[in-house]
């Protein structure tokens, strides 16, 4: 039986939901993979870091995370080591980065996976930064050292979006993609609407965990415009940084903007979106039709440039987008041959986040075959 | 190069948008995977027959259909032969099945693709029949075979349903399949919602394509019982037919119950359901905690009993169902990891279709590496 060994960077709820699941599933995969999946090392920032190579007892440090908030002294394999350290040191086969963003640099995540591809090894990233910020360099990395790198959960958790795109609609040319990203944003402007106070809306929320101790980075679009870079990165190739976003938060968005909106049958949501620049489309037919080339010949890329966006805009209320409500969320793909479809994540707990993780661990063991 | 032989057995809309496809991606195709697509025959009931194995100019017989309506004298390879001669004695590689279903037996489609599969030919059907009547039969003749068997196109044209589960949530465990399938009724549904009258409503959708010359297959729900006992043959081992389902069509909602829900904010619509039923379930965890085995001692199957529903219900006016109009429909699925999800189609044309069995030809061209 071949042995895989994950090198876990950050232990939040994700991480720990993730372990669990990896318990729960080990004997189905050893039965389906002929792989033993065993964490040799956890580093994270406040709850102490393991190195252990012959295998973490996952339950045990969950266990002692959820008493304790950290990993307990006697627990074997404990040390003071960073992740930085983990990744370039430890004897691992896949690392798994889940470490708190830094939405306007992407770093650590990125530092962490580049140095996880100089050493030949794999990735999975449910950090949306790297995506977001570097995405074409890590692509081009992974491919360069023969790694794998797999990156489902950064947008909508688990439920498939570059999956569903890459095994699912094969061939297809994505011309559009759209979507609500944000629930707290969303939150925000469905409890707006239904009369509550700003400042009790944001109690509250903070209180259920919808809305984190400083939502600035949702309200202003911050934490949409990642996802939406992300997305546009790898499902149109559009090689942009959030900072290129055209991006108005909900800030500005009074109670009587929403009442007015209500009047006409409409609500208010913060909507991403990317597609071609209009010009740039006809630029590429042109070219397609004269030497069904993309490429210049100085062997500066000539593909369209991608126009991003996240604004607060009027839906119909018997639209879709306006049935996005809580922390659901929705993305629409416009292809060439399979037209528009949209994929819903229905109020997803921390488990969907694991399973996002999970899912792209079973790629990587399929790659392993 | 490799070659791959076609055999398509009907040649409608679907057929003749696929052909185009085929024929605008055939470059593309040898790119990506060394392979020479041709299509040696295409078996018809009213438009004739072609058998040539030096490949079938697709776009001269698909201008011959638009402008005649039937293949014309002169093509080469011109026959009376019928599809099931087509399917037991040409020599092909790959049957695409897209005859007429009949949704009381699944035939002749079902005999179509056995005879296929007894030869050892791969088989890509858009025909629900087989899947809705015996799909536990022709799956595993398939394995017996070592033939390849694709069928996203038979619900919701190429949106992915199957392949999303296949490819996209690897080891979840599905435990709930729910939609809005059959579009008939739900622009029926919508347009007495909307003040028309009845014969008014069947005419106008008449005219505009969106309802058939006999709609009674729409109405009473057999077009939406074939389509979830497809979903739940494949998504939940089912392993039922379509009158197994408990239908119930829109043939007796008035006016009045539209109007009624209406006031209730609420609107009705055909929803299509199917779950393990709650003490089989208990029953199933029982058998999981005594011997981890799901085979009773004489080898019958002990695994849970699905139900499966056909029924108009009253759905909420904010509820993602109630935003599904016109010809566009969903599929939500829930799992034991993954939460729900839902797939979303817009307003699909004849071309996602199309690319339905396109798509799966180029599974069957992967499969074929």
């Amino acid at each position: 039986m071949k042995k895989l060994k994950i090198a876990m960077l950050g232990f939040g709820n994700a991480g720990q939901a993730f372990a669990k699941m990896l318990e729960l599933k080990r004997k189905e995969i050893i039965a389906c993979y002929n792989v033993d999946v065993q964490v040799v090392a956890i580093a994270t920032g406040t709850k102490g870091t393991i190195i252990d190579l012959d295998g973490i007892d996952l339950l045990k440090v969950c266990k002692d995370v959820e008493s304790y908030g950290k990993f307990t002294p006697g627990t074997k394999g404990l040390t003071h080591a960073d992740s930085l350290f983990v990744v370039k040191h430890v004897d691992y086969d896949l690392a798994i980065e889940l470490t708190p963003l830094n939405i306007f640099t992407g770093q650590p995540a990125i530092e962490h996976i580049k140095n996880a591809f100089l050493r030949g090894k794999h990735v999975v990233t449910a950090n949306k930064g790297p995506i977001a910020w570097a995405f074409r360099e890590l692509k081009e990395m992974a491919e360069t050292q023969g790694s794998m790198f797999f990156y489902e959960t950064t947008v909508m958790d688990g439920t498939p979006v570059f999956n569903l795109r890459e095994h699912t609609l094969k061939m297809c040319k994505v011309t559009q993609v759209s979507g609500i990203l944000n629930s707290t944003t969303n939150y925000i402007l469905e409890e707006l609407a239904a009369g509550k106070e700003y400042d009790q809306v944001i109690a509250a929320g903070k209180k259920a965990g919808f809305i984190e101790a400083d939502p600035a980075m949702d309200i202003q679009g911050y934490d949409a415009a990642a996802k939406i870079t992300a997305l546009l990165n790898v499902l149109m190739d559009a090689d942009i940084t959030p900072d290129k976003v055209d991006r108005e938060g909900i800030e500005n968005i009074t109670v009587q903007d929403i009442k007015d909106a209500l009047a006409r049958g409409k609500v208010i949501k913060l909507l991403c979106k990317g597609e071609f620049a209009k010009d740039e489309l006809a630029k590429d037919e042109l070219a397609k039709d004269e030497a069904s080339t993309k490429t210049t010949e100085d062997g500066i890329s000539n593909k369209p440039i991608v126009l991003a966006s996240v604004k607060p805009v009027l839906i119909d209320k018997n639209d879709l987008l306006a049935s996005i409500d809580g922390t659901s969320s929705v993305v629409s793909i416009t292809t060439d041959l399979m037209g528009k479809i949209s994929v819903v994540e229905h109020a997803p707990e921390i488990e969907q986040t694991a399973y996002g993780v999970f899912g792209d661990l079973l790629r990587v063991l399929e790659g392993l075959k």
